[in-house]
């Protein structure tokens, strides 16, 4: 039967194509989100996108779909350097998990460079723009069949 | 006339006894609070428990439901290290406040050593289980006489 | 036209005028949003004032209200230490946007001594009470204008 | 069989009750171990009550009878901050221990916010007074019990 | 009787206008001082203007003119980093006190992101250009009739 | 015309498949290059596979054979951690580079957090074993196409 | 009637004058003790001299001499740096106190210019050797009169 | 003949005994060069008293006038937390000097827990008003005789 | 003439054998101090060894045993970590001194990576359980030769 | 036409050759201007010369004597550590700036490692003695023919 | 069989007796590896003795020489405080390890206080002089057969 | 007889003028050697110019070249920061040494602040470009002769 994939994306990634493009890119949420589907099913493989700008609706969403998920692929954005909350709900669930970032975290603010999530995921892939979404599934694939 | 107590639980604690149970025993939170109405009972205290994973959302009951209370516990969670919003709502309250922990935080990632509510707490329970809520109401309801 | 200006308040703010006194004196926040209501006619300028709790909300209110107008004024209270969902709101809005602190802050805690906002906010004023909305709706109409 | 409790106080606790009246309340250490006692009784446990100001004797008392108890509770007072000899004692004992604080040290000068003990400790009980030790013996008969 | 006011610059503000006029605009130190005078007469406010390039003769100054004045206006410049003796003629002088920088000292260098000034202020002002002035003046004005 | 990718692999890589196969992996480096041999004659690239354990033959490799190729990938292994040599040579270089890690440098010790790499690469995958090449790969055949 | 001093010195003060008499000179303690006698007399003054090389011993002194005089001079010696114990035991006593040091602390190793005493004494003289309890015993003359 | 001795005092110390009674006391700077110079009569050494607001005059006071003393008592005040160059002119000189501070430094903000006189200098006096002058005299002269 | 080593034990020590085995091993101390006597007697050496969990002892001991011997051999087991007495009396000696650690302290906590007593030692022996003492043996007979 | 160089001369150097020969050397800093001016005619350059105690009058003198010259040489001396004045009026230059020191600063004390003009300057040269100025000369004139 | 140690000595030994005797002595590389080899015939232990002044090296022979090894012990010198590749070779390893130092590192530079190597060794050996080899040979003889 | 001057250049010099022409000139290293020979000639000094990207080779021509030379310029490029082995072959030296870096270190990233070369060195040249080697032998001359 095919895995299921749990996407969560996090604040401020709703306007992705819509503002700062220079920065972020033309792609917006939606067309990543297509690109995704497209690729799962090439993959068998099903996926949930969610995204929200609110750290507690993050938490609540994996508490619901994290337990029937096979794997999670998370864009924490802002979340990624100041919530505690988002990293236990993702240590409750204990599914291998695979951290990403748009843009390379390394490269910008001081702040940016500690992760709340690093630590306790799978594997980490920054920098490497909507593609990362992509190559992440494929990873999580290739994690479950091994 | 019976003291009121306001019980506060933060994120994921809902989970309790669902997951984790080697870290967090197998008690749920339900379970809990059923424990805390039977000892608020024999204490002749009145409590209300409220769990969100929602920082704002525990904000806004602690401004709704704080200035009716005469004591609160507060297991903040994720939060205890993260949030200065909560810490503030406290503050402005300005009652007797016992902040408890499952586990004893500093046994635990470094991060979760410090804590935005203990220094304005009047006191703190930490790595005692479910058992800290109980031994909570017994020293919230000896404060409260003397 | 008369130009429009996002006035965004945080965390507890609500409960300005009905506890703490002594710190924050006694004007609720109604009266501020009337006064600068008054001081926005004077200066012919449009004001939205939004009030909340919750980051998320907060981040939200940011992205559907921000591109609409010409410069922003944001309280953002106990979310100015903790908050980088807010300032990622705030950087891909790029409008003037002017930080506010009833309290002076540098004379608190320790941790309110950094903002996450500050180094992308056009300035900032702590610690001149209600009046500093006032100057701060004079300080956009100055830049507004030049 | 009544199980035992050894109960370390550190220093400057046999001067309670006589000095500093307003920071740890009037109750001598005399009339605290009274409590303890017909707490102990109330619990069908045996105390044992030692106090000294010197941390090598504090060590020596628990090399003594820290092999002959079930659990421990300790308020380490100034030793809590610079005591790795107490520490060493207590975690070659490996028995269940509460540390335990009559004031909330997070209150205080920031050099007692770190405990040589709390992170081998079963769990930590701080400000609530004398009637921290009856809490203390509370959870400690629950822990024995489970 | 109309109340006085001491406005007070530090190091290098005498070149403003005459150099890096990207940074700190083309308005010179002498045009900011007559739009203060302007305002001044508006409010019913005495203002005396002093810029020193030297901490000693800002000390005597704030000595020597301190006493007279009913509030003060400090622009420190290079020495907010590092004057702990201007810090201390304010501290003595104990008047409403606000700080003031034309550019936002946030975004720049780490060492201008600490203030000898800001916790002993009524208030800061920072980023607004001269207008800082204007809005200070107009703050101070508030503050002496409340 | 087919693509090159330089290939760089740092200190004791040579011993992958040989020792500590619970922390790596049984695949060994031979075994690695054949998968990525393979995969860059799907994607229709050329790619050279170097490794040493010597930092000083790493600046040399990168000197010769970097110049000539159109994107780079770079596991620099414990050199990550202390080599501004293979940073500058990379820097100089100027293409397009993953850097790589097969453990999740994050889940390890503290000093495996730092890179000296990660700020001047395009992006970097870290946690994903030796599948993490073939990832880079696609994702330089992603970025060299767009 | 005379005031009463008691004169604390910490460990490896008795043997001043024994070894390393090119960093604490020939004197030792007894001659100090005397000279400090000498000018007790001169200012009736009584004085009581206590040495020990044990934390506790220190304390315990504090506790029984310290209730009975009116001032207290100390020389913690090595546990300036490393006693809580001894701070709390002084700040209980709440006399007036100079810490003495007969070499000047910070000219040497780092971890000495730190004192757990010197904010809750009187006063504090560091490098003027014996002389030093002279102008403890003068000052402490001044300050009860004072 | 009579040995001679420099006293400096930095920035703020004319307003002795004007402003701050309840901190530096009512003693205004010139009662206590009065006080210092009856004193310095009674052990036979002539005293030059200076004071100045201004680093650079302080310094150019100890060229001149320091090569011709036999010893320096110097209160920098606000200068002894960022003056290297009174540091750098002191260490020139070479000459026996006590450093003395009327309050008790370590009471007070942590950056005046930094000197950088203090390690150059023979010994500290802190805490001890106005009496510390007349202390520090009696240490030089003890200090020049042996 | 035989040479005489001391051969100092600090806290806990005298447990050695009876508790955390796997740690420390199944040795008591009394059997390291015959190994220690037998060594001694091959060496030509005398011993004395003296145990105490008492910081104040233990600079007792030093004072008293220390002068007349020609070397030192120090296990100051959690001392290390935060006496500076023990610290002092060993430099006033100023004998060639060897600090042995059973355990491994750089693979324990932070805390125990500092030792007070490294630096003013000749060599510091750490990880090589009790065969370590006669190691020091060893080399002190060879320092006392050379 | 000649290029004209400004060379400012901090603190304490005016005493150059008078005291401190085994650090400074015997050079006084009249003959190190003399050789100076030497050299600059060799090179066809005007130089000025200016030294003061005073960071004020350092500030002014860069004011109205930097617009009107090519290139900089400043031996900041002890403000090279604590003058962010300084610094500002170099940067509002804008002229090539090479910072010298006579000794090695590396050698000498922490706080003298970091300062506050290196980062603006062109060039630093430092340790080579009076022998810098004319290094900082070439330099000048190097960098002012390119 | 007899048993077979490596004996690795990092950058710079190669020099030793030839330049800073008063440092390291007189004893050469040469001298130091026959003393070796002759207490490891003693001991029955085959030793291979490796010097490299090239990190690279260094790890090419622990790669190399060190399977067939049944310990090691290396002196990394300078590598010991910077060189992770090292580490890991010897972590990969994963024999009995010995470090040694010839001076104590503890009395040196403060970079010399952090080991790369320590917290991976078995046990560590420093300050001991060229006996420090001898020692750790008999420690390996030990280790190895108990 | 002439002196010899060793000139050490580290990493990627061997690179220059042939990539990041806009950072460190178009000047190769092959024309600084020449224009380095020029002015030896001109100064009677012999060079040995040597320059490799390898740490250990740096090390080994140090120790084969050094002990001939009379003084050193060593532009330690990437291993300034990084490498102690190159700082221990250079103190065992003991020659007159000249540190230079190519550009201005002090306006890079934060890591080149630190050098662990400059505290060992005579004197430090930074950012002068190819003409600082020149300057270093007109300095290193000065020094011989001195």
């Amino acid at each position: 039967m095919a895995k299921s994939i749990l996407i969560i994306n996090g604040p401020n990634l709703n306007m992705l194509g819509k503002r700062e493009l220079n920065i972020y890119g033309a792609t917006t949420l939606e067309q990543i989100n297509n690109s995704i589907q497209e690729r799962a099913i090439a993959l068998d493989l099903n996926v949930i996108c969610f995204q929200s700008n609110n750290e507690g609706e993050l938490v609540d969403k994996l508490q619901q779909a994290g337990p029937g998920c096979d794997g999670i692929i998370i864009n924490p954005a802002a979340y990624t350097h100041t919530s505690v909350a988002i990293r236990d709900a993702l240590a409750a669930l204990n599914k291998p998990t695979i951290e990403i970032h748009l843009s390379n975290i390394f490269k910008r603010e001081d702040f940016r460079k500690h992760s709340y999530i690093s630590d306790i995921a799978f594997g980490v892939i920054s920098g490497l723009g909507a593609n990362g979404y992509i190559l992440a599934l494929d990873a999580l694939k290739n994690i479950l069949e091994s």
